[in-house]
């Protein structure tokens, strides 16, 4: 079986346990080897089309859930990870950062913030004196004396103090997976935090074998 | 006397109680009638030669303040202001957010946030589902139920937070200035908040003032 992820940036595959990513501007025809059943989720229509073109088989997840949420406009990979997860914050670290808050089977809602790599492209445009080397071991607890060091401190404070204000406003833990998630995690101290980079791979498996269990009933 | 505070996209004029802004694009012809002292502050160089043309008798105010910092690139703004707070945490909400730390007089460092309008250009560059309107009366204790209020959500909180996990670290109050302060102001709720909209150019005047009284003695 083979799984794929389509981001805003990226087809992210999963095939047994090896994962690799590839552009959503590169050609896909290298990938013509691969063969058997494939599921997608999606949250990007145009590179949808790019994929439906080379592997026109290929099962889209959206058709097999059904998520309920009072939330409008909740893409398609947040729902696949909050309907496995009963009581949690779920982080997907991505080109954003999306946050969900599931408690007791139920999505009471999110916030999406800029990724660190949307991030990283902001600053020089306010300025070009803005311009700087991220360091992603920047430590929150000291002010930061250059400006690098004011802007990587101000990127993951940005990121890192929101999560934590839900972390403490509802006393859930959190699932973090995403590509950039090992960035931010240093920043989680004494905090019930849970990293796994194939979240979302797992979340896909979990309810392809759900439907199929209810087909064969 | 006329004032002038120069940033990345406006000339920020001061004469009486007169203030009006320009932005660095126009011409500055139409300024010409202007007569009187100028003193500015810059912190973009190529706004500061095109005012030099036309006001070549104008002051620039580096030259009349020494900051002691261990901070390596302090923008001028920020030492003028800072220079005139002995306890506070001096916060400028413009094209970026600026956050500073004085103790006792001293800088203690301080970091940059993106300000509100660099946010509201990062997301749609993201994906284009994260188009948005900005809702600055967001509410920081519900969680957001659309993409429009988890982005306003984000952008507000990633400000706010940061700004108020140094007020808890060092227990001094806030003094804040800048074009878009009061799109903040209302998340700021049982905190010593002091907003001044004049402090850059009060801070000047404190600063040509402390000058022409060393110069007379």
């Amino acid at each position: 079986m083979i799984l794929c992820d389509i981001g805003n940036t990226t087809y992210h595959f999963k095939k047994y346990k090896k994962d690799f990513k590839i552009s959503i501007k590169d050609d896909l025809t290298k990938l013509i080897k691969l063969k058997g059943e494939m599921y997608f989720i999606s949250v990007n229509s145009k590179a949808t089309k790019k994929l439906l073109d080379k592997f026109p088989y290929a099962i889209d997840l959206e058709t097999m859930i059904t998520f309920n949420t009072q939330y409008v406009g909740l893409g398609l990979d947040r729902k696949i990870v909050c309907s496995t997860i009963n009581n949690g914050i779920v982080v997907d670290v991505g080109s954003a950062v999306t946050v969900d808050i599931m408690k007791n089977n139920k999505h009471k809602g999110g916030f999406i913030l800029p990724g660190i790599g949307a991030y990283k492209k902001i600053y020089p445009k306010i300025s070009k004196k803005l311009s700087f080397k991220f360091e992603n071991d920047i430590n929150l607890a000291k002010i930061p004396l250059n400006t690098s060091s004011a802007i990587s401190y101000a990127i993951l404070s940005s990121i890192v103090l929101p999560i934590l204000k839900v972390y403490s406003d509802y006393n859930l833990p959190i699932y973090i997976t995403g590509g950039d998630s090992k960035q931010i995690l240093h920043c989680f101290k004494d905090i019930d935090i849970r990293y796994d980079k194939d979240l979302i791979f797992k979340s896909m498996k979990r309810i392809i074998k759900r439907d199929k269990e209810e087909n064969k009933c």
